[in-house]
């Protein structure tokens, strides 16, 4: 009953005037998440992006830049280094390689150094990571010109518990009722939804309104609970809302809240407060923030027997 | 620059009537420890226990009881599956195997789910986690009754930081400079020290004051620093005060106490807020408890370049 959520991801844009990633067509990204025994599950256009639902998470491609995230113990640097070797390095205005920490790395098949090793060979770059090794805590790989990157903002909550938390763990799933449960057609208003439910457990969304993208993927096992949703929707613009409101179903034990060039909240649900913040310069003075909130009553830790 | 202080620890106690552990001398303890990869650097001796600084930690043996703490990537299970089978199960009254999440798991030769397999083989017992896997927390196998476990008080700190924390990463260190910047002399009144500064980094201490004992581990490594106190010492004879100048020396960002049959602290330094608790009952009603404290402030994270 653990799956590991934690997120690899892939962001990368294409320097003006490169032929469109989105004309690359189903055949190529088929081959390219290959790589990392990563399959295609469904898919959803909107006029400006493809949006693919994977059997590991999810890919975004516009014309001109695309975001894959995957989970679980794929090894996503293998479709990386294929896309960078397809593409060609000189066709790249900027490329973020990331991974969060693991709950359990000991069964991940590489190491986030050791992927960098591999990918410095190819893309000169820079490596960081922020936050504590016996925490939760990001790495970033990073190579070009910060200018070309589009705001993003990526929520990670962790330890969900409730009502909602338990449905998600319950044999009465459907895409549906998760739906409805999290209030999506109200909060992702305007969106057309794509989502699947995997088997035993954990769900997976995709949405898309013209240029803007939502994804959010649950892992609901108890030992590992984990919610990530990821966006190009500004606070202001929507996701405030759509992330108070997911707090207060989802009642998660600590969450963070991290972007790319995008603004970040200056307030949070009253039952959190901030434990941590941090940010990481780039290329161009600008770069990356995070956040991490933590519920302000003191937990009741209940042993697990083994 | 990095080093794995989270340890593994064992505690056993004989069945009354078996002959004694300190009768069985220096040299079956050197054979026992050689098991995991462990020498004993110097001993210090009171009327009642025998203190032993190790290589990697500390071995306390008293003439019906002992406790073995190693750290690093020690493979203590080893030791235990010798002293098991040496000393033979039905001598014992009681044997508890314990290990610290560590901070980096991939770098560990066995998981604990793979020690207490074996240890399972030969002794009867139950194995517990309380804390979350993403977090700190804290593994547990045991095996006998309850009340013939004797108090004792785990106090574990991390990310220390300040003028103290900086001067254990100096090259001007000497055991007396650490004695005194942290006011030993005072804090444990009444007690022989034997103290031991690894190299490059690192700081070891056994105290014993008749049948008192107290063992004090410092890994200050910036990424990992760590320090673990251990003591049968209860908070209101003396622990209490040495737990405050401690933190208020070390400044660790967040700290846990934890307890067999041992009073619980109800309260903290101001600075501090409680974030956890927990408990596990074991034999007989009686148990172990855990808190886990954070400083209030927000915390600023800075990133490291890799």
């Amino acid at each position: 009953m653990y799956f590991e959520g934690a997120e690899k991801r892939l962001s990368l844009t294409l320097a003006p005037g490169c032929p469109s990633l989105r004309a690359l067509g189903d055949a190529y990204w088929r081959r390219a998440l290959l790589k990392s025994d990563t399959e295609i599950l469904s898919k959803l256009s909107s006029e400006q992006c493809d949006a693919y639902l994977l059997s590991e998470s999810s890919l975004f491609v516009w014309h001109d830049s695309l975001v894959l995230i995957t989970c679980g113990n794929t090894r996503l640097i293998e479709t990386v280094l294929f896309l960078v070797d397809s593409l060609g390095g000189k066709q790249l205005a900027s490329l973020s390689f990331q991974r969060k920490s693991e709950i359990l790395p000991a069964l991940q098949s590489s190491r986030f150094e050791e992927d960098i090793a591999r990918l410095s060979g190819m893309l000169r770059g820079n490596a960081y990571r922020i936050g504590h090794l016996d925490g939760h805590y990001h790495q970033l790989f990073f190579s070009g010109k910060m200018a070309r990157l589009k705001p993003v903002q990526v929520v990670q909550m962790y330890h969900i518990r409730g009502d909602v938390a338990d449905f998600l763990l319950s044999d009465k799933q459907s895409t549906q009722a998760i739906a409805s449960r999290l209030n999506l057609s109200l909060l992702l208003s305007g969106f057309d939804l794509d989502a699947h439910l995997f088997s035993p457990l954990g769900y997976s969304l995709n949405a898309l309104r013209g240029e803007d993208y939502f994804t959010l993927h649950i892992t609901p096992q108890e030992t590992s609970s984990y919610v990530s949703l990821e966006t190009n929707l500004s606070l202001g613009a929507g996701l405030d809302g759509i992330v108070v409101e997911l707090l207060k179903r989802l009642n998660p034990l600590s969450w963070d809240i991290a972007g790319f060039e995008a603004e970040e909240p200056g307030y949070c649900p009253e039952q959190y407060s901030l434990q941590a913040r941090g940010e990481l310069a780039l290329a161009d003075g600008q770069g990356l923030y995070i956040k991490h909130y933590k519920q302000r009553d003191c937990e009741q830790l209940l042993p697990v027997t083994l």
